[in-house]
């Protein structure tokens, strides 16, 4: 290929070249750009966004009108059945009144004769269930005698009490702490941090609370930009106006208050280049919209604030992953929670997200350039294997679908594989004619 | 240890029981509180910082007075010697009629007959040194042709083309895109990112310009709250009002303008989980102090920052890193760059950080109780050597110090072992002392 050939080639941004290859590259980027005259008028797509919007604020609580588990899910909490612990939000008086109750108990045990003992939830991953009608990895109420007066015993009784104590100290003085900070109150004790943390989740389930309502937080790395307005630690954030940065989502979840928002739905990214994209090129204000990413694999931090505007905003979430095992697995993340969380998982899920793309039909539909997708590895098929037999891939037949096509064609593809169409393809083409075409499944 | 004794043992936070071991946890806890009755009034400490930064600020170009070095590194850019690289930021205009004279360069000596070539500077890590009157690690200027009539060179060649013709795109659409972004646009050419991300540095180095100021930006971890307005892509952020999660940094450091502050030193945070403790206390608004952090390894989003900050607002930059020689390696990378990024190094390092804390005389000063202090591996006390013979270190005798008592007492310990004397320990005694005793080296 001449380098005179090559510069008289598409314009900036668009792959050139005279490939053999098929789909050839320069008969792919004209066909993608083709796909911009498509495109209706931003007033007809933002109809269709409207009509989705309200479609999921009438079905309550939270929760699309297609998606009855769902809504049941989010409901379950109000009510927890007797048979398996979801353990919820509480307010600090409310932690604090639990923990009084325990204390006074073993006190009151104590001076009785009868010694203490606490009654603690099994954590254990035989104890760990899918409940379809929940959607959610939950425990089963099981619980075993943590008593003092046993040598097997006596170190673990001995570290839940500190451990409540600890806490009580925490919510008395409205602070939030790590982990971490909390292992280093009492290293002779707790020994290792991995015991501290065991039993910080024993707390919790104990208390019916989650870790978030004990003040003890993760370290966060999510952000947001976007038509939303909320109070941080009682700072007033507008994220249409947190430039292209955006706004570090808090760790400390019950700092954040009044939720605003005017828009129509929640774009929820895997990648920080895809959001650094949309945030540039403020594409929120096109189609008014919540962008953000935990960048990579979710932490909490992120996963209850996405659960905190879904709740509250009742907004549709729309996701951007990456068309790979991977993209899904951070899916499955944010929608049934992560096993060793899952005592925690009401809390932290965010059911009903529709995969908007990359989806493993959007590469021949779109014309993605072959040199674009990548082969899968053999650990990536082995992973998409196992999606196929997870339940919450199973119920849902666009999934099941899109994934099959994945392992047939062995191919996976990163979002970014779209700027071969251009820099600004993605949010000028791709994404307003997927929200036109309502293409989310 | 009964349960009775623990529960009659020091308040919340404080680290109680009844270790025989020395220092004694209750005695540390103790004296560590003890500590908090040397602290004088605020009003006597902010006039020490004030002096600290009026110190600062009347040394132009910034830098400490007390750092003649530093001065001069900063002053460097005016006048870049002939005999090395050093690259520095562009605005776009001056970037775009660079590649403009490149390529007329080119086409003229195609219309002669000559073919074309590219002058490129050797980025070979034999090429790279370190300036001690800099303080910085530089390039030796040694170019080398890449002819374009050369079977060699041809590929290397018309990807250099390519990627001058996509910087130029990107500039005239007065967007930002990733390394990522850039590779997508011409996967065939490019075969894979390794080669583009390669070329993009030998544009840097061809057209004298910083990577930032080709557009191309780096993905952003870091956070910042305090003591500091500025505009990110236009919207006015003030980080006294990003509540706890603080303000996430902009990738793109040249859409940051309007920079403003009253704070009177900048604190630089190793890890996000003492920031948290920073931002939920305010810390700032006791001592006037713009806090930021990179969770960890500087990214280039946030050391171009920190050094746009130090830049224009001439503050002192007092840093509070982990007891270890990882600790110590981040400084590194703050103060004199890292090898790969060589050539940029001049735009990302910020001379003159002093070492606040926590340094391995601390351990023993403040008495930190013997079981939170980490034994070091022999990897730790490898890293630790190889330190001791580094340029930034050597030239810093307090450093040279602190770093032989930490490999003599093969000692560590994280910020958060100060969490052992009481949550709040960090923002309430520790930080506040030392400011007061100008404990920084």
């Amino acid at each position: 290929m001449s380098e005179k050939k090559r510069r008289g080639g598409a314009g900036a941004g668009a792959a050139s070249g005279s490939a053999s290859k098929k789909p050839r590259v320069s008969t792919a980027a004209s066909y993608a750009e083709s796909l911009r005259s498509k495109l209706r008028p931003d007033a007809s797509i933002l109809a269709t966004l409207r009509s989705l919007a309200s479609a999921c604020s009438k079905s309550k609580p939270a929760g699309s009108s297609s998606s009855s588990s769902a809504s049941k899910a989010l409901a379950a909490e109000d009510d927890p059945a007797a048979s398996y612990i979801v353990v919820a939000d509480q307010d600090s008086a409310s932690v604090t009144s639990r923990i009084n109750r325990l204390v006074l108990a073993a006190a009151r045990s104590i001076l009785s004769g009868r010694g203490f003992s606490f009654a603690v939830p099994s954590r254990a991953a035989s104890n760990q269930v899918y409940l379809p009608d929940l959607d959610r990895i939950v425990l089963v109420r099981r619980e075993s005698a943590r008593p003092f007066a046993n040598v097997a015993t006596a170190r673990k009784a001995t570290i839940t009490a500190r451990v409540l104590s600890l806490v009580h100290a925490v919510l008395r003085r409205g602070i939030h702490v790590t982990k971490r900070d909390l292992f280093y109150t009492d290293v002779k004790l707790f020994g290792d941090q991995a015991q501290s943390d065991a039993v910080l989740d024993d707390v919790s389930c104990m208390l019916g609370c989650t870790r978030s309502s004990l003040h003890v937080v993760a370290s966060e790395k999510g952000v947001v930009v976007g038509r939303l307005t909320f109070a941080d630690d009682g700072d007033r954030i507008d994220c249409t106006r947190m430039g292209v940065g955006g706004k570090a989502i808090p760790p400390n979840i019950d700092r954040v208050s009044g939720i605003e928002s005017d828009a129509l739905f929640i774009l929820l990214v895997e990648k920080d280049a895809a959001f650094m994209r949309l945030a540039e090129d403020r594409f929120y204000n096109r189609f008014p919209c919540i962008i953000l990413t935990a960048k990579g694999q979710p932490d909490v931090a992120t996963r209850l604030f996405l659960r905190r505007l879904k709740v509250e905003l009742k907004l549709p979430v729309l996701a951007l992953v990456d068309s790979d095992p991977y993209g899904l697995k951070i899916l499955s993340v944010y929608m049934c929670g992560s096993k060793n969380m899952s005592y925690d998982s009401a809390n932290l899920t965010t059911p009903d997200i529709k995969w908007l793309g990359v989806r493993p039909s959007d590469l021949d539909k779109y014309r993605v350039p072959e040199q674009c997708r990548l082969p899968m590895t053999d650990h990536d098929i082995k992973v998409g294997k196992e999606l196929l037999e997870e339940d919450f891939v199973k119920q849902n037949e666009g999934w099941v679908k899109e994934l099959e096509t994945m392992l047939r064609t062995r191919q996976k593809a990163e979002i970014q594989a779209l700027s071969s169409f251009g820099f600004q393809y993605l949010t000028e083409v791709y994404l307003p004619l997927k929200l036109q075409q309502q293409d989310w499944i």
